[in-house]
């Protein structure tokens, strides 16, 4: 099976009315709604690196879409479509067909069309390139935070680096597959990102851990912050592990794609109603302060020396 | 150094006004002008597949970007910005330093911004996704070919070819160094892509060789064409190649990134008069047709069992 056939049978679907020009010319084409911005944002995912090499391709079709979704989630942006550039060693349909499944599931739960692509001959990776829009005067920014601000945290981290120390042999856990599961089919968080408009100040998603990423925030604004270690929901997927690990995956474990964001005090409540509407958990974790990180357990500070993810430390 | 530092000192360069937010954020920002579509296209670049591990980074940096602007020249689109995902096998500064000036030095040719990215450990490829605009009925589209359109072809095909040959030891070359400089800086025809918007009919640059690029404009616009081989021009690099080979080359080789587009009959003048403001060759090479794909020497018909270049063939 050639390149180009590849393209048509796997990759090629009809895109929606906003696409004007989708799969199979030079470029993409479409136009963005009056007034909005374009949200682009890249990622590439490496076997090896960010996957194993035997991961189901379902559930990497999934994740290399959702990581993007994520960062549109984390602008306040609507998805509109995506480009996917693939690196395959070698032509096995049956791999191509369930990454296309999981690709092409999450993305028709999101409207996000598939509207160009590469694929070619390499060692497995996989790039993706998403677009999304948001009104100017919305985008969930990094450097937007504000002395006073509530900081949010959705859901709860630390559950994919559990999954992911679990599958390098490093711990034991009871219910190993959900967290295996939070690892390889990441939720982005879409929807949150684009209730918090109008109402957060600033948003990041956690790829890298929650201080690594507050701390881009933290960084990007010319603020500091508090938190409230207690106030951070601990999973009940590391409830059998020891304590400081517990922390650890917690406060520098990435890959959950949960939001991090903050929004002055007077919205609180606001905020709660989003996240009954989302059913999603929403928990405010700490305030942005003048300067520095303080972590607090009930009052008292703590040290804490782990760093967040980075793939060339 | 790491991921973070790296994308700091080498990747983040303040972008034009017209880019609201650039590399920093989970998305760029950028608005589109009134009335025009955006063009995106994206190109992946594995070493030992699309180039030679020890080729110069600062070639490497060039035509990662370039294949990418020839896609949005192909589409008569005007270059806004551009995204770059990068995975490296280690952290090499001279390498990355070069990489990026090369990148850079095209990207402000054409007022390219870098806008996004992201860097990771890997096999060593490239990611670029790039992003134009175009008035959207001046799209310069595959599948608008029209019967009795002039095929043109912009400089000449076959170099690059002749390049990746000689760097296998399988031809020689009176000046190997041009032809290896086809291959590993390509220029995209930006300039005439924009001079042809309102003329040309349909368009696609040659990257996977004349006939199959062509190829894809005939089953997109459902028409076939006849080809006049002693109008297509020879590249001086080529003559000392036995004409079979030359021929070969100049049909199915790839990488040279010239632009092949359809005109109306009557529009031959102003083509001419384009080629001659931006001190371009262009030819005339053929004539779109009912069906079928003709090729013709000094009026015989000619058969050539060349295909063109495919990854996984």
């Amino acid at each position: 099976m050639s390149e180009f056939d590849l393209i048509k049978r796997y990759f090629t679907k009809k895109p929606s009315s906003k696409i004007e020009l989708g799969v199979g010319d030079d470029c993409a084409l479409f136009a963005l709604p009056e007034g909005e911005r374009l949200a682009v944002s890249t990622d590439l995912l490496i076997a090896g690196t960010h996957f194993f090499d035997d991961t189901d391709p379902m559930d990497l079709g999934h994740k290399s879409l959702a990581v993007n979704l994520s960062d549109l989630a984390a602008m306040g942006a609507r998805p509109i479509g995506c480009t996917l550039a693939v690196a395959l060693p070698y032509v096995d349909e049956a791999w191509i067909a369930a990454f296309a499944q999981g690709f092409f599931d999450l993305a028709s739960v999101h409207q996000c069309d598939l509207i160009g692509g590469d694929t070619t001959k390499g060692p497995l990776s996989v790039c993706v390139t998403v677009f999304g829009t948001v009104p100017s005067d919305q985008a969930l920014r990094r450097d937007k935070a504000q002395i006073g601000d509530d900081i949010w945290i959705s859901n709860a981290v630390g559950e994919a680096r559990a999954g992911l120390e679990w599958l390098r042999h490093n711990v034991q856990l009871l219910h190993p597959e959900e967290a295996v599961s939070r690892l390889q089919r990441p939720t982005p968080r879409v929807e949150l990102g684009l209730a918090l408009r109008g109402l957060a100040h600033a948003a990041i998603d956690v790829s890298d851990g929650l201080l690594g990423d507050l701390g881009h925030i933290l960084e990007c604004s010319q603020v500091g912050a508090t938190l409230r270690l207690e106030d951070i929901p601990v999973s009940p997927l590391l409830m059998e592990l020891p304590q400081e690990q517990q922390q650890q995956f917690i406060l520098s474990g990435g890959d959950d794609y949960e939001l991090c964001f903050t929004v002055p005090k007077e919205h609180r409540e606001a905020i709660e109603t989003i996240g009954q509407s989302l059913s999603l958990s929403l928990s405010c974790i700490g305030t942005i302060e003048n300067e520095g990180l303080q972590l607090l357990r009930n009052g008292q500070s703590i040290s804490f020396s782990g760093h967040s993810f980075d793939h060339f430390l």
